[in-house]
């Protein structure tokens, strides 16, 4: 376990480190690209997402390295009786460090921030075919209440 | 089959059959609180959506009736080289009127909209205990890749 992880908003220095991260996913390996220096497209959604307030990308990290990352959304709603809720997408640890706590404290500052912000659930969806992640989640509260459906669009 | 479907962004003179559709659901009715006049939060709620460029909530109507309704979350992403996603959430259709195309016609819409925005894919989660919903998001091309996961909040 570490004894020095500082979670904190990702900043746009972050990105070439936080995208070999998603690179180093093996799911990730197959949708993203690391390049030097990064191909614009990251730039531009990284500005996109902190100029959203209900957006934030947090980064993990220790000793000036990035150890983790995940991006939440506070989503508005009419459901629960107009409550909000925190979507979370885009959870990566680095693989030499996973099971050291990086996960949970990501998780953690998403509920602790979800709680201030008065959302009445935090959701996400993980892929089947990450057998291992299920039972993290679950271990943190979660429930696999629901079907995660996704759909690929083709642009025209 | 209706041939007089009109899809439209909801305005606020339709909460009140908004809600009440909510209601009408077997896990809606045990979370909204459908009441004349509705309870502010609703209004709240609604004005955040509304206010929002991100958000899009859709109602179907027949004959100045709401059929249907569902909320979209457009969402800026790193992940799929900065590609946006749209999660669609709070997927209603009335019940005597279910199976008869106002569903699909929610999706085709909402489908349409992503591909205008440039979106990468479309997500949703649909509770396990709706037994026929899977196959029904199944028919128009999504699939059950992924646990979606949940977590309740208590407001401290």
């Amino acid at each position: 376990m570490f004894d020095d992880l500082i979670l904190r908003p990702a900043v746009e220095n972050d990105l070439p480190e936080i995208v070999r991260l998603l690179c180093e996913d093996e799911l990730g390996a197959t949708r993203e690209s690391f390049s030097n220096p990064l191909l614009p497209c990251y730039y531009e959604a990284f500005q996109e997402i902190t100029e959203d307030k209900n957006q934030i990308l947090l980064v993990v990290e220790s000793q000036n390295k990035i150890l983790g990352t995940c991006h939440l959304t506070f989503m508005p709603s009419l459901s629960f009786k107009g409550s909000k809720r925190l979507n979370i997408e885009n959870i990566h640890v680095q693989k030499l460090v996973q099971g050291q706590g990086v996960g949970t404290l990501m998780i953690q500052k998403a509920i602790e921030l979800g709680q201030e912000k008065g959302c009445k659930l935090i959701q996400l969806t993980t892929n089947k075919k990450r057998v291992r992640a299920k039972g993290f989640y679950e271990k943190l509260g979660f429930k696999a209440s629901h079907e995660g459906m996704k759909l690929y669009l083709h642009q025209g």
